[in-house]
């Protein structure tokens, strides 16, 4: 297995309660109670359902995404990122947000340079997450490019503490009012909490 | 499955013959006598062997990819690209060249600026491949971030006419001859020629 592949599995178990699913732009994912991330490949919740029985409506759903090199970060924000940020799994970041969009044709037409200056020159996609930091942690996982059609580009999975809930409503709001979100066709927004 | 994944069978039988495997760094593939370059995804040929049987010696092997958006190509250097270059399939293009390389740690943690820098600025990569348009033409596979672990990070492969061949030739010689190429710690260098 790839050590850089996760799961993302929604069902009737997991570490993190979800507390609210919502569509931003386009299709909104399943309900489900729990979720749990899962370093590697798991089966689907419904896969053990045989073909011939539809799998039942409180089944769940499963996202996967690689974590990759980075594509637009250069070495000085790098250095200042690094210097900053924190990583998953603090004992006081008990509340979490998934976050998987998918972008449009157009973006995906472009070339390295045109998508650079639309992430960070045009849309400081960088510089709106840097005041943050360290108190939202996050990871990207990659999926356009899995064997699988998968139905987004990007999985990220941030997690603060409770104190930090408006920063990252603030956060978000930020980056969803920048020319990079024009791209954006489809995103859902997941809140989660931790179970213990 | 996802459309832009491609998967390339060595084994008993293919539309090509593979004239010659040699390892230019690192670990050899296989012999085989031929290969298949094929849509989607396929079972490895030593996949129906049972597992308590080692798979025979001359089962062959299978690498697979997925074509991804351009990583370091500009918006100047496309419009090149794109008006000199031909695709894939000519009838004339009996010659074909699989090259699956993989680039060292040192190489993926450098940050967008620093591999572009060696990747053209220093290299020169895109410059060095211009004149050997449309004569030579390629398809960029990806494999890096596949959920199984790969042997390589990239399968590019190349159809040419024999009488393009000498140019082939020269065209290796002087990307391998660059900086870029000092951070690929795996290349293997497999030939081949159109059966029908």
């Amino acid at each position: 297995m790839n050590p850089r592949l996760f799961s993302f599995l929604a069902g009737p178990h997991g570490a993190w309660r979800i507390t609210r699913i919502s569509s931003v732009v386009g299709e909104i994912l399943p309900p489900a109670p729990y979720l749990e991330l899962v370093a590697g490949e798991v089966a689907h919740p419904a896969a053990s359902t045989p073909p011939f029985l539809p799998a039942p409506a409180d089944a769940g759903w499963r996202l996967r995404g690689v974590v990759s090199n980075e594509r637009y970060v250069t070495r000085d924000e790098k250095t200042e990122l690094v210097a900053k940020q924190e990583g998953l799994g603090r004992a006081e970041a008990s509340c979490a947000a998934l976050i998987p969009i998918r972008k449009n044709a157009a973006w995906w037409a472009m070339t390295q340079d045109e998508r650079r200056r639309l992430f960070e020159e045009q849309s400081k996609h960088i510089r709106i997450g840097l005041p943050f930091l360290p108190a939202i942690a996050r990871r990207l996982h990659h999926c356009r490019d899995l064997p699988t059609p998968e139905p987004f580009d990007f999985l990220t999975w941030f997690e603060y503490a409770p104190a930090d809930a408006p920063a990252f409503e603030e956060l978000v709001r930020q980056l969803r009012a920048t020319p990079e979100w024009t791209y954006v066709e489809r995103e859902v927004d997941v809140r989660l909490e931790r179970v213990v």
